[in-house]
């Protein structure tokens, strides 16, 4: 028998994705599509980023009733998908349902009637003081959708995630170094395999419950060397203790081949995050609140991806190449 | 030292609620100003419905990445509300952050921009085929809001919310048999204490992860032994397998001496439930899809709560306290 803990093993057992054959279609277009593309703004063919987003879920039983999940609100990930469509990327956005939407960000949790009252003749209208916004929001979404350059989908647990990420990897893998892989989903570490889950609610009569999770594969690995190879990879290392946060952001870039690691604390990773790659670090902080950490993350990358591009096919324009520092960013020793 | 099943315990290692002194405040003007009210629609005094709704998480670590949450979308508890607002009731609404609220049950996941278009002129405006019910929901949210019936208290984790649920229920014992509770929060069963929990995020590189979590202290018991002994209360019993639903309802009805337990099955809550009182199963089945279950549910218990407040203060009016038998009620055996 097979570890639980080990890529062959997750697949063979994991319940079936559903509309597996629907989903597969709409990505062979879509890339297809793309791909066929010239692309002016970055010079070249049409890139394609796989953003993924949100946390994924863990059951705990079959008929779930009951799921360990990982803290994310997806909003990194909808605004860097934002930005990579402002970029020029094409983008196949990997959401966790009801989590962070591109476009969407600026709606708060619960009072989606706030946005609206009722004139005196009995017609629906927007409340004046959001009309900005949402303007701004509707035409960016619509160019985007109507440009075709958005492809959305979603999943709840860590077997949907696993599953549709490497359906898109292996789809990708056909764009070769114009394909990137931005990670910032906060992906399980731990999980109950399908075939050793309990099929019913689990009772909560006989005192204290003491469970056993095995690691989910470390799927990074897999992406790098069997999925996508050629791809220009960014994993996200979230962690709590800020004593730790570096070595191991470092430590993943090495085990994983990874092109950059993007670091970031639980407590101010709206405000700071560190860009990790092969000998630099850059620190990229948010000067006001107003802005988007994300926008200078993007910019960073696109450089990054371009130099990864032009370098791996030795055709590299020495002005392309360089690094962006935009404004707000700090080398670190 | 007091075991993590006690309630004694939980409150006393719980990390203390945020603006606690707030939410107090809030409550206690509230449950005021409304048990000062007559209610023509409900006869004599204003009644308080306090309606549960989401599940609760149980945080893994203290600065949390992790944590176990349970299956709750919250439709039942926010169509309820309406119900309830409807019948004459004033509601407190404790709900899970980002779960479904009253009134906007309609709005779907993640289309909210398909509401809106850009007019040629440059206005925003709603999507002709979604004024309709745009209007209404904002009628009856703006009636709700203005008119003082709804209070909103919001929890994230099973430590918030039992802290919440003892400060409404301890407020509310003023109202006496005129409280209800309406218990359809989907509570952890088991929980890390606050102080036996790992303070960083957990690290995965260990292998497998063993975890044993306590019972959560059964607060039902306290709800109506201590907090709230008048209160018609109303439990819910949520399961997978159809063989042990109704013996768990009537074993939870006997031991919480609650008045009510709604039993339903995961696979069909949305199209059947049986409602267990003393002595009595009804069974309320959907007969369509736009059709709220709800809308029965509160019907008929209602018409329960009437015939126990008479029934306690020795002034039964026969009429009155007949229980209700809507359409597409069955009696079962």
């Amino acid at each position: 028998m097979v570890a639980a803990e080990e890529p062959e093993s997750f697949f063979a057992t994991a319940p079936p994705l559903r509309d597996a054959g629907a989903v597969a279609a709409k990505l062979q277009e879509f890339v297809a599509r793309i791909s066929s593309h010239a692309s002016p703004e970055i010079g070249g063919r049409r890139r394609i980023v796989c953003v993924t987003s949100g946390g994924t879920t863990v059951p705990l039983e079959q008929r779930c009733v009951r799921y360990i999940d990982n803290f994310s609100s997806g909003h990194r990930g909808a605004a860097s998908t934002e930005y990579f469509l402002k970029a020029g990327y094409a983008v196949i956005f990997i959401h966790r349902r009801g989590s962070c939407q591109p476009f969407c960000r600026f709606l708060p949790d619960d009072s989606f009637l706030s946005f609206f009252d009722v004139t005196a003749d009995s017609k629906v209208q927007v409340v004046e003081s959001h009309t900005t916004v949402v303007k701004k929001a509707i035409g960016e979404y619509s160019k985007a959708i109507e440009g075709g350059s958005l492809l959305k989908l979603p999943f709840t647990t860590i077997f949907e995630y696993l599953q549709l990420l490497k359906m898109v990897a292996t789809s990708m893998s056909s764009v070769g170094l114009h394909g990137m892989f931005y990670l910032a989903a906060a992906v399980s570490d731990f999980y109950v395999p399908w075939d050793s889950m309990a099929k019913h609610k689990i009772q909560s009569a006989g005192g204290p419950l003491d469970m056993r999770l095995s690691q989910v594969p470390k799927m990074l690995s897999v992406l790098r060397n069997q999925w996508a190879p050629l791809a220009f990879c960014i994993s996200f290392k979230l962690e709590t203790d800020s004593d730790i946060l570096i070595q191991k952001a470092e430590m993943a870039l090495s085990k994983y081949k990874m092109n950059v690691v993007v670091a970031n604390l639980l407590a101010t990773y709206k405000e700071e995050v560190v860009i990790v790659s092969n000998g630099e670090r850059n620190s990229i902080r948010r000067c006001n609140k107003d802005e988007d950490l994300e926008e200078h993350i993007i910019k960073l990358l696109e450089k990054s991806h371009s130099k990864y591009i032009y370098s791996s096919t030795d055709g590299c324009n020495k002005n392309d190449c360089e690094t962006l520092i935009p404004i707000g960013i700090q080398t670190l020793a």
